[in-house]
């Protein structure tokens, strides 16, 4: 089958702007000081408007882990061996994993999406086989992938929403798993954000100083072999990006086209997210960000599109991780939101000033 | 019936030190690179080691909101008026209030201890009745509490601990509500970090610029009016504290001396906190601090005591709404610990460096 890129032509959902009047109207009602819930209060209204509805709600959230391998890691650059991103995709099938994990504890449902690995994987339970290449080649020697390719996994993230969507879901999570990607994410990042690669490449997994700066290099002379290629956003994630990288993006597209709100994780999914970003700018209107990385790059990552994240926990597993402990607190400002009472419902005097 | 705070000499709990290495153990063999969870990594050990085994739990975790109303109110230092103490306690009997919300969305057990406020209050649903007194006096003119009143509160703290510890609860929430009791948690932060009450001083539950000025004015004089008076944390707490303050420092002490888990809240419960550790330097131990506050003077105070907060939301609304958002964290900092499986368990290959 052919896939073409043609759906990311289609419009984003716009917000309801009654709706979060509602909102705030209902915020500036309930029994507690304006803006006393500080972020609490602007999230729940952020997801009214998403919803178009004065009693937001993300109980049925999905979580999605897409999974690929990356030729770059041929180079040295990951502290762990390639093999480990299938074995972790086993580890996901089985619960394992720290996502999974999260997701339980937030009644969220979760499914890993299999873009291709190294090592040929049997079926599993909760893993979506959408196998594209035995993982992506090695960008240090030619582009990543095809045009082809990059089509079928930004396919396979706009299918994973739409699975969400007919499942109901009211929030979209994706993670990532692929050894190596936070070098495909870091050349995606120089080149989104125009920094410096040095100012923005980090350990991973955990390289040593010496692997930092070998990493350095190697993205180096990558974004320079290819930098005249990289002439789009496509091109940049086509060239430099990877199999899971361009069905976060896919599907983060996706989602803000059928008007699901999106809670990105951290490095890797916020690269994705930066790459929708210039394909559909006003994306972020339909983005929470959940926690600052400590891969050092994150900062300037969220610099360059503005926004804040909800928590710093000194994170940097990837996996959706962040988002399932961000998930949480998205649920405190609905429940907040929702449930309690106005001044006039529970007979509080307001404000004397 | 004579209290005494005689209880408060018997020593606190100790650490099991044998847990936290298994705790840490643990941590190194789950599937994930070392450290990649941050302060969820750290959270979890320490609970380990509070709690005495390898697999440690907040399911079971009891919020207590201690209410009572100040007479220091009268120098008009709150944007509301005094009655909303009371009109809250009935929000809370009705579980119409944030924390009433966020302790639903943990299923954390719920109370609250009346401690005495200006209206006379009838009896309600999961309000404890512990009336000492129709509010504090007004610390402007006389001490807050005589040392009988201020025995009872702490006192309350202590009994409303050991009711919870009798319930299984192996973590403690204090939430606090009382008109005018930023102006006290000001005054005793004043005293206990030796900031000026300038730098610690802020708008509460919404005070403008001058209503700000005036707050500090009264606090100064109040402090200067008890500075002699003020010659240890029982006096100074009995001076210029209130009731569900200084039931919030018995209860503190309490649970460390009974090693249950504590999750302190924002401003007033810090001011708390703070006394309790001028009493017992090594219960911060036992503490994990929710929230970074709005209220501009909790900074000085989490540096006073070298302690750093799970979240920063912006919130300034008190109740332990705070702790409310921040025990879905430790949860999770719980889940990951114990749910995720080894390198062992799930054949994943451990790093290559």
């Amino acid at each position: 089958m052919i896939m073409t890129l043609e759906w990311i032509n289609a419009p984003l959902a716009g917000l309801n702007l009654t709706a979060k009047e509602q909102g705030l109207e209902r915020q500036g009602q309930l029994t507690k000081p304006p803006g006393s819930l500080g972020s609490l209060e602007t999230m729940a209204v952020r997801l009214c408007a998403m919803q178009g509805v004065q009693k937001p709600s993300v109980d049925k959230a999905q979580v999605v882990v897409f999974a690929g391998d990356h030729g770059i890691a041929a180079e040295g650059v990951s502290a762990f061996p390639q093999v480990v991103t299938a074995e972790m995709i086993k580890n996901f099938s089985r619960g394992g994993a720290a996502i999974c994990a999260l997701a339980r504890q937030n009644n969220a449902a979760f499914e890993v999406v299999n873009l291709g690995t190294v090592v040929d994987l049997s079926a599993m339970d909760k893993i979506v086989d959408n196998t594209i290449m035995p993982g992506t080649s090695n960008f240090a020697q030619q582009a990543a992938m095809t045009m082809e390719q990059l089509s079928q996994a930004m396919a396979s993230g706009k299918a994973a929403v739409d699975r969400a969507a007919g499942n109901g879901a009211t929030l979209f999570i994706g993670g990532d798993m692929g050894i190596a990607n936070t070098t495909a994410a870091t050349a995606l990042a120089a080149w989104a954000t125009g920094q410096s690669v040095t100012a923005l490449v980090g350990p991973g997994t955990g390289l040593d100083a010496q692997g930092v700066t070998h990493k350095s290099q190697v993205i180096e002379a990558a974004l320079l072999k290819h930098k005249a290629a990289m002439s789009s956003p496509i091109e940049a994630l086509r060239h430099v990006g990877g199999l899971e990288i361009a069905a976060l993006t896919g599907a983060y597209i996706r989602a803000a086209q059928v008007g699901m709100a999106i809670l990105v994780d951290g490095f890797i999914t916020t690269s994705a997210a930066i790459l929708a970003t210039k394909m559909k700018p006003e994306i972020t209107a339909w983005m929470f960000f959940s926690h600052a990385s400590a891969e050092p790059g994150h900062k300037a990552m969220m610099a360059s599109i503005g926004a804040e994240t909800i928590v710093d926990l000194g994170m940097r597993l990837g996996e959706g991780s962040g988002a399932g402990v961000a998930l949480s607190i998205l649920k405190s400002a609905c429940v907040t939101h929702n449930e309690m009472a106005t001044f006039a419902e529970a007979q509080v005097s307001p404000s004397s000033v």
